[in-house]
């Protein structure tokens, strides 16, 4: 595959999410994002804070969860988190669908929550916002579904799993690629362990890739 | 153990809280918690609205999750998801404990999480609050400090667990009866299956008990 180490650290989103995740954990993975060059570092709200300001004046992006994992509040809750996560630094918003909604067939819902994140863009043009569609607990056809709404709604990206209900896998990225078609993003998150499946998830129709193991990853990488 | 099926109905909060939940289940939910008398129907903010509209004028409550699982938003996050909770119709509110916080012993970050969401009862006396501290992620020492600090922040129980991280044990409800004295709210919640769980918890110190299991247990009581 033509993908620079560059290139591909750029795409790649380093991850720490756990919610027992420290500070010192934190401070290591902002560090190692700005040492590798990936593109963002992704955490929880609590701190997004704390990752701008140790980012600050590099190229590295902050990505803050939105309703993570679960997605099951309110949509003015996730709209008033993601003004907050913006607010503190960050330049990324991965938000959870509301699950709930989608599996009632309440899509209206499911439209509103992912529009009212979206609308942090009148405040802030260069935020991108993710949607987590949770493939793991999806038929194929609320997939297909799901990425309809998430692209109607205006985000940016579609993105397969929170990495609680299951990863992604190829088939899924190659629907959700399918479905979005070649103008948006699609990131492939959960259970993304080494090159061989980062570069499976390339070939599938992956343009961001999101994992903890980045490091590991990227250092597997010879030119 | 000299409690009556009423009494015991009336300590068990009936729980539907994972993220596929329909709104069909949380029907079928309602109608049970009414049937059965039990104290609380425990669902997630985005049906809360729709629970209380169930339940209005039965003696049932209506429990929101708040930070639901993780804990790791921010407290001002929390702070006006549990105003929108309330508004919406919930008059208890199971929130989760900063766990990155505690985790890196920024207590003032989890005491002010904790107290964001007490001061919901400015607006509304008769709001419970509930704190759950995820006892499966924490060793001993941090079971002890969080449930001091839950006690400090002016909430009405500590709670054992979400139920994604392990359940509730013997052992860590009496550590935090212990703990909290007498006075204080104590929920066991997490991998809660049988009566005898449930009358084991209550042996062990807790005065609430959470289970999705609540009908099952319920009918396994004879007086």
């Amino acid at each position: 595959m033509g993908i620079s180490k560059k290139e591909l650290a750029k795409i790649m989103d380093h991850t720490l999410v756990k919610p027992i995740a420290t500070r010192e954990d934190v401070e290591r993975l902002c560090g190692e994002a700005e040492k590798h060059g990936f593109g963002c570092a992704c955490v929880n709200l609590t701190y997004v804070s704390l990752a701008a300001q140790l980012l600050k004046g590099t190229n590295v992006k902050v990505c803050s969860t939105i309703g993570f994992p679960y997605g099951i509040t309110l949509p003015e809750v996730k709209a008033f988190e993601a003004e907050k996560a913006v607010e503190n630094g960050a330049r990324e918003l991965d938000m959870v669908i509301n699950l709930s909604a989608l599996k009632s067939r309440d899509y209206e819902t499911v439209r509103k929550d992912i529009g009212m994140v979206v609308n942090v863009k009148r405040s802030c043009e260069d935020v991108l916002v993710k949607v987590i569609i949770e493939v793991g607990l999806l038929t194929d056809e609320e997939k297909v579904l799901a990425c309809k709404i998430v692209k109607e709604a205006g985000a940016d990206f579609v993105k397969t799993s929170t990495g609680l209900a299951g990863g992604a896998t190829m088939e899924d990225v190659q629907l959700m690629r399918e479905t979005v078609g070649k103008d948006m993003g699609v990131k492939a998150a959960g259970g993304i362990r080494t090159l061989k499946d980062v570069l499976a998830m390339i070939r599938a129709g992956a343009n961001r890739i999101g994992t903890s193991a980045a490091v590991a990853i990227i250092e597997e990488f010879s030119e």
